[in-house]
């Protein structure tokens, strides 16, 4: 039984069609937390009837996963050979325009919350908008309460312009959950190195995306490649502000990417992605070498044959993740608002 | 009794505390429709909850007046003597991000919606938000949407470049329901001269609003003063570009400003207005010679004395409301999405 201070595996994003099998997947791969993506559009009612489901899944697999809301969930679930699961939303619609969900949202598990998905939302522009008006008024409300409340501003999906915005508002450290850097493959996703510069002032947290369609080569992206990417990135903004954010979503059907895309209802025909060799929403084959969750041991191995350490692999593989945790996490008084 | 040819008065945009009193002043005045305001940052359902009140006051007060959905329905007011009241809404909130929702809110009786209140919404930029980003990717849907329904597009409230991308963009005539050429008062709500060309272009029509912070010299606005803007108005985007949208709220309390300003739900201290001058947020006293509904015969009379004919005045204070609801409420196909 590992120690309270052996080396967590942390993936800052997933978004699986959860089962008993994904469940034994992570725990094949040695995968102690997952930040798991429980709403997008979704309506606040629509939320908590997703956090019914995830109890269910909870109750069924108590073997083998639990919910986390803090650090030291996450190390009690490594210390009973369990995987720890984080409550994220990747949009802001369940507040439903009202920022006084945000303590009730917390209240209920939710630790992580993206400004927006692709599309203006009303805290913040997403990264696919025509026009890039950054961060709103209410969105920089939502940035103190987020703060105050404990829940982790996450800048995965949102434009250039609200990245800089909230980056510049948010007091506590932001995390981009799910994305890669544009040096190395540039897409509306991408995250510019003007924006990795101000990550690593605030303190914040990169997970790397294993989303083919982020990655170089996409499906036929190379480990290697993967890999030297994670160093170039390393130069740039340090050790410490990098970790993986897999954004695996095996098992799901084509139509959530398609529901991801469109939100709630808008025309089929537009996505609101960048460009016309935009493929059709289908999701792509993982590359062979991060197929799911009992390649994580895989991604360390390429991390050494990089030519980082033993300790940097392990920051990177989910160290960081937690040392960002015990800062972003932490809650603070509920009541003053 | 008139015939169906008489000049109809209409008033663009009014909020008031809806009871008999406001109904028996509108026939007083004169008054043959109103577009009623019944929700700002409602969701659909509590909009739906506001139609049910309202429905509870036609069958209360179905003397005096009735719900109006077309032009016709109009008419039929003003020959059985009552007043006709058209839905609208001053936010897009009710959509809850479904644009499905709008063929919905028109069966229900909408006939206006703004894209946006002050600050940003889904659709687009409001006039009091700090980064202007125009119209979004879905608002350039929902204005598809709404011109092919038959919902009138109202930009009173939205950014500066949000009007002119709705300008550009909508195939119907658009209103702007309620507000003031910033040529004669300068305020975030203010209509610029590239907007009122861009109205003039479109078809469009501005309904002037008597709400006293809109008003140059606020309460002690004079009626000569308001009539002589009506003239310059005119001489600059023509005598069927304008009309009457009052924003009368009488009867409502403060507290429902301060919700109008702060939607569901947003810090206290920050109302999202410009400018460290703005009054705290109460209802000002209208102007002595515009009270309530019974002062529309005194508006006539301020325009005749401004120089404006019998037949100009008549469009000002209606007939072009009658034309304009002619084109933009006629229904097109409903099933071809």
């Amino acid at each position: 039984m590992p120690s309270s201070s052996s080396p967590l595996v942390i993936d800052g994003l997933q978004y699986c069609r959860w089962s008993r099998e994904v469940f034994l997947h992570a725990r094949e791969g040695g995968v102690d937390a997952i930040h798991a993506t429980i709403g997008y559009h979704e309506s606040f009612q629509e939320v908590v009837h997703n956090i019914v489901a995830w109890n269910k899944l909870f109750a069924e697999n108590s073997d083998l996963v639990l919910h986390a809301r803090t650090l030291t969930d996450i190390r009690q679930a490594q210390a009973s050979h369990r995987t720890a699961i984080l409550f994220g939303l990747q949009n802001c619609s369940a507040l439903e325009e009202n920022l006084g969900l945000i303590p009730i949202l917390f209240d209920l598990g939710i630790r992580f919350m993206q400004l927006s998905y692709n599309r203006q939302s009303l805290l913040a522009s997403g990264c696919t908008e025509q026009n890039d008006g950054g961060l709103t008024l209410l969105g920089q409300q939502a940035i103190r309460e987020m703060n105050r409340t404990g829940i982790v501003v996450d800048l995965s999906h949102a434009s250039e312009r609200a990245c800089l915005d909230a980056l510049t508002r948010s007091e506590r450290p932001v995390a981009v959950s799910h994305a890669i850097p544009s040096f190395w493959h540039k897409t509306p996703r991408s995250i510019s190195d003007k924006v990795l510069a101000a990550l690593k002032d605030n303190g914040g947290l990169l997970g790397l995306s294993l989303y083919p369609y982020h990655l170089k080569d996409h499906s036929n992206c190379s480990r290697e490649s993967f890999c030297t990417m994670v160093a170039r990135l390393v130069e740039r903004i340090g050790i410490d502000a990098v970790g993986i954010g897999s954004d695996l979503c095996y098992g799901q059907p084509d139509s959530v990417l398609a529901w991801m895309r469109q939100g709630r209802w808008s025309k089929p025909q537009a996505h609101g992605r960048k460009g016309a060799e935009e493929p059709p929403p289908s999701f792509p084959p993982q590359p062979l070498w991060f197929q799911d969750n009992r390649n994580f041991p895989a991604l360390q191995e390429g991390l050494l044959q990089a030519g980082f350490s033993q300790k940097e692999t392990e920051k990177i593989m989910g160290e960081n993740w937690a040392r960002f945790f015990q800062h972003a996490l932490s809650h603070q008084d509920n009541t003053k608002a």
